[in-house]
């Protein structure tokens, strides 16, 4: 299958390589890093082992690639208003787009930007950044998981799953529904209090008061989820997520860090959506709507 | 009647000064000011007229004061754990204790370390700040309100409020209940979101999605009035509490000049005493819930 990948940042930048490196055919999309990743290739710094890519398909202009099997979408929500641009020309009639990102709401909003085409969440597990072009440090974790949103071949399906384990990427499928939820549980309480209190996750955790209120708010989304006929989340789970975090080296969540650098934060996605379908559906996560709005004051 | 100031800060050095400059009997009681208003009297800076007192009765012992009639309170409620100690001293059987202090819930908890003991509400609507020992800045309005608490004497209750009016202080009745929680319809809102975002009311009102956060946050309060049995307090009056705070040149309430000095923020009767008592009654203000916890987190 060729793959397709637009971003080589932290998450592009990391899955795209693994999968060159590989073997797979891979082409890259690359805007502000194009010139320095043609002459240079890409450097993956990585706790599994480091590796260089020489020789990248790498390109400027979505429209000079060649049509994918398989596109996967590594930039941040915020940039989603650029998909109709950079999506379109690499598809053809069968292709399937895996979105690797945060959030609630983006594989509906992009099925809506792109009707008919087949759609996979994908949900990353990882620690990386992107430290300066063409350089991935990866620093702990990898694992993606697969939630069918509306891709109708599981044959392709199930190669992009042997073919990231094959990369050395630990892959599985999940539940679209139930991942995506799963996942907010953990993100819209750390991502947002992290940076409404200017801290860090081990801190939030060891005030009683901010512990209590990650809790009330992690409950916040299972009470949505519930309503919304997704199975599999409870209070257990929200204890696990407490516990993990407990055990965790002190953590700034991807919105802190892209407050600290001054970056827009993905409250669309992260907040905004996921309040408005509870809400649509009867249900209001009141602590939630109180952070969404001071991440909106605070974004700059 | 004679007057016990206890505290000569920004409240009770400029109520109990205006007192004494109107020729009633003042004692005042101050702990870390004392060998200076001793010896320089009280300096009040005042819009309305500057005036300075020379012969002050001042202690700095509860128990070397004269029996009062009426006890004026003029701490911060971070310091109510010191009132066992300093109120005895100045009470006599038919004394009147005013408390000239913020939240919700204080009287009932001094009611409870003094039982029988007749208590006074008294709402301050001013803006004035303690500068130097012995000198209070009154920058603009002064008004008082008075609530009944438990005050058994109605001829005293009406001769506390006559003594304000000749002492040039606009003075009057209120229902008690409403009177707090009217006051608490601004105050928990404003107080807390200008520590939480570290910013002041102007700020909060010109960005929709903390405009927006407010009025959420003002109709909690108002809910639990409601719920509490309190009347005269709708959505008009959060609409008039936020079209008077549009009016106003940008500002910082007493929480956020306590967080900005490092002072302790009155958190115990601004949110969590008002929260439980709403709460003890079947009504949760969730936003105001995650507010108390935002500033448990940043109390120093």
């Amino acid at each position: 299958m060729r793959y397709g990948i637009i971003g080589v940042g932290a998450i592009g930048g990391y899955y795209g390589s693994k999968l060159a490196y590989s073997g797979q055919e891979v082409h890259f999309l690359s805007h502000s890093d194009y010139a320095f990743v043609k002459e240079h290739g890409m450097q993956i710094d990585s706790c599994d082992g480091s590796f260089h890519l020489d020789d990248i398909n790498v390109y400027q202009h979505a429209e000079e690639m060649p049509k994918c099997d398989v596109v996967v979408v590594g930039l941040k929500t915020t940039n989603n208003h650029l998909l109709p641009t950079l999506v379109p020309p690499l598809l053809h009639d069968h292709s399937v787009v895996v979105l690797i990102q945060n959030g609630i709401g983006v594989e509906a909003d992009v099925q809506q930007m792109f009707p008919g085409v087949q759609l996979v969440a994908g949900l990353a597990f990882i620690c990386s950044a992107k430290t300066k072009p063409g350089h991935v440090n990866h620093q702990c974790y990898g694992s993606i998981n697969l939630g069918n949103y509306s891709c109708r071949n599981e044959a392709v399906f199930q190669q992009i799953i042997d073919d990231f384990t094959s990369a050395g990427v630990q892959a599985a499928e999940v539940p679209y529904e139930e991942a995506r939820w799963k996942k907010a549980v953990w993100n819209m309480p750390f991502n947002g209090m992290t940076v409404a209190l200017d801290t860090q996750t081990d801190l939030l955790l060891k005030n009683p008061a901010t512990r209590w209120l990650i809790r009330e708010q992690m409950l916040e989304v299972v009470g949505a989820a519930r309503h919304l006929g997704v199975t599999g989340i409870d209070e257990e789970f929200v204890d696990s997520m407490i516990a993990i975090t407990d055990a965790m080296t002190p953590y700034s969540p991807s919105m802190k860090l892209d407050y600290d650098f001054h970056r827009p934060m993905e409250i669309h996605y992260l907040y905004t959506r996921p309040i408005e379908i509870a809400r649509a559906a009867g249900f209001r996560m009141p602590k939630l709507e109180m952070l969404e709005a001071e991440l909106r004051f605070k974004q700059p």
